[in-house]
């Protein structure tokens, strides 16, 4: 078999054999075919599309290039959950105890932030004392014990995903939806779960720009689980602004401990509900989702969410005061004020662009090597829908070094896009796709 | 500018700009884009296409990557040759002094053969003594004083050419017109010579396999001549077969003084006339390439053709008694007659597997670094349309090794396709493309 006849099939618009992807995945892995075959190949996938069984084949070519993680001796249905990437997405802090205190064992891996989005790892550590480095052993010990545990992701899950993300983010082949597909299922399927919660986020700042399109994305993972013998279920959310209103590490532990103890965002409460309900109908415990969400509100008025997040932390050595006293948390030295250059309604916040303010701040990574500010971060205080004057206050910067302030404010108020109009506030869930149909709201 | 942002236009079926594609082509040749992001752009062309203006910037930002040769120190209108390759392909060895001898200066850059086509200064090489490395000064004096000097190419004549012929050759982004066309002319255009007469090869052994096709190409090649003020015409030739009997570097310069001399094979010598009447039409002696393909004729009947040739590689410190007495040029210890298995008429002769087997036995390069045996090669017997017994010479091996004879022989079998029916003599021209139209024949 050669690389140049599966570039050649592809260009001539012919659909790849399991051999063929297998093949060429494998390559790539162990650096025996280029970069740059692969990224015709890659440029011919995104024009001349790749069909489900080609899809299915791609996804089960990455999820074996590296590393499967076996669950096998945690007792119960394990679900995972994932979101296609959103700024001010905390929603993992709450649903890991919301799950877990329902009955069902959360094994989760997540990544780190870099660029305009955040990551679960950064905003777990900014709790003192918390580890996200854990052995296979303590992981599985952990999730028996308590219910949840939250670790970094193993080097070799997926090690194919990486190298080919990291090649069509330069070559313009990212937002296509097979390789989207491929990209978050194969290392959903790797980390070895039972069961998927999907959050599509769709929307301008989204990879997929259309409720369609997403709802496209949606089917084929849920196919793909299908074929592998995995339940999913795709939610498609809105990504007209960032969720809830803090962006930052140390902020968004807050907003995540403030909404399990019956405060928070009203958006943030709802999405957690909902995506929490779906989890424990796949988890078992429930008979439907709504059956689900109903459990899960139960375990946040009684506050047994709020003790499975104690508990959680406890057991990857987090300072629990912290979660019990809040204000413990890392802050910031400088809080300023951003204020409306005009009156009118708030139509749209544009995520990435507040995620890069963030970042500005101290909150990301610039690149892989910079150093986080658990701290810095960005409060949002005006959000779609809301109407706002002239001189208004329409968010809070929180920094520990005023060098770049004025960027930051500059990035904060261009996201803002504000209209004489009334605006209603956006929907939140789009629609929810599932092996048996798409049912849209 | 972005080289992301030219793929992700390309991607999306834009057009560049004359900017964006120097940028692309400096950025690559200078080694600052990679080689990755260059085979996405490519792959995106091959699918998206280029319209005519791409494609003459294209042309022009690859001629303008590396020297272009100034040859107006040479007097009268000089006239290049270019074929889109063939195998047994010997043309340049007789055009040079067909036309020389009628007083059109040529001044050619050649190549070296690679794979399974051969190379005009591999074929000049095997008479002893040839030199093809020759200094600029040397070259303007010889074809001032001759009217003829063939050279090997600068290293530095469109490198951008060579960087992206690579990479197409490893990604399946070969056959474009447009790429091809831009790669053909932009070495051409460098050259320096005034006008040009492109034989563009059609058929199952060439890049374009429709006479249409091949025409589309010829007009894109004229366009862009006339476009830089250059004079070209395309004619449409076809590759059913090998020109000739000869393939290989002796055998091939052995058959060229023959068809000098009056004798050697039908195809070979219709196309030098035609060829060869064309160039003298553009380089200003004929009133019409008819008048020009006359005046060639004359030149090859008076033996003036034949002399030129003598004081050619005379002046190239070439062996002229091995011109004068072919049976000095190098030979073969081995002469093996392949033997046909059946009956019927020659249907097809797949001419890129004689050049493979030629290959094997010698007379060519499987890397870069292969010696070649200039006395090794083929020559066939039988050619399509010729009735053939089983049992009878189809062609003889030549070769100093015997050690894989056995493999040469399958290739050529292979190669030659034998029918029942009766085959007619294959058309050798199909059409001639020139600024003010198609002829078709």
């Amino acid at each position: 078999m050669r690389m140049y006849d599966i570039i050649h099939k592809k260009r001539d618009g012919g659909a790849l054999t399991k051999e063929e992807i297998r093949f060429f995945v494998e390559g790539y892995t162990k650096g025996e075919i280029p970069d740059y075959q692969v990224s015709a190949l890659l440029m011919a996938i995104f024009l001349n599309k790749m069909d489900r069984r080609e899809t299915v084949d791609l996804t089960e070519a990455v999820m074996h290039s590296g590393d499967t993680v076996d669950l096998s001796s945690i007792n119960g249905l394990k679900v995972d959950k994932h979101s296609t990437g959103g700024v001010g997405d905390k929603t993992t802090i709450l649903l890991g105890p919301m799950v877990a205190a329902c009955g069902v064992p959360v094994a989760k891996m997540s990544g780190r932030g870099l660029g305009h989005t955040g990551g679960t790892l950064d905003k777990l550590e900014s709790i003192g004392g918390f580890m996200v480095e854990v052995s296979s052993e303590d992981f599985i010990r952990q999730v028996n014990e308590v219910g949840l545990a939250v670790i970094g992701q193993s080097k070799n899950i997926a090690p194919a995903d990486k190298k080919l993300y990291g090649l069509r983010d330069v070559t313009a082949t990212v937002d296509d939806v097979s390789l989207i597909a491929a990209s978050v299922m194969s290392k959903k399927l790797a980390a070895g779960s039972d069961a998927i919660v999907l959050d599509v986020k769709v929307g301008s700042g989204a990879f997929v720009k259309t409720i369609d399109g997403a709802i496209e994305l949606g089917q084929i993972m849920v196919d793909i689980g299908d074929g592998m013998g995995r339940a999913v279920i795709a939610v498609i959310t809105g990504m007209d602004q960032p969720l809830g209103y803090a962006v930052g590490n140390a902020l968004e532990v807050k907003e995540a401990i403030a909404t399990l103890r019956g405060e928070g965002p009203q958006d943030l409460r709802e999405l957690c509900l909902r995506l929490g309900g779906m989890m424990v109908y796949l988890g078992g415990k429930a008979k439907t989702p709504e059956e689900g969400s109903e459990l899960v509100l139960d375990a946040l008025r009684s506050g047994a969410a709020f003790e499975k997040l104690k508990a959680f932390v406890a057991a990857q050595g987090g300072d629990v005061s912290q979660i019990e006293s809040p204000e413990l948390l890392p802050g910031a030295k400088i809080i300023e004020p951003v204020l409306s250059l005009k009156s009118g309604h708030v139509a749209h916040i544009q995520s990435d662009e507040v995620g890069i303010s963030a970042t500005i701040l101290g909150a990301g990574r610039e690149t892989l090597e910079s150093v986080i500010d658990h701290g810095a971060g960005i409060v949002l205080v005006k959000k779609v829908g809301d109407a706002v004057k002239q001189g208004e206050v329409l968010a809070y910067l929180h920094t520990n070094s005023d060098q770049r302030l004025e960027e930051a404010r500059e990035r904060l108020l261009g996201a803002y896009e504000i209209q004489a109009e009334d605006v209603p506030v956006p929907k939140l869930i789009h629609a929810i796709v599932r092996k048996d149909g798409v049912v849209r709201y």
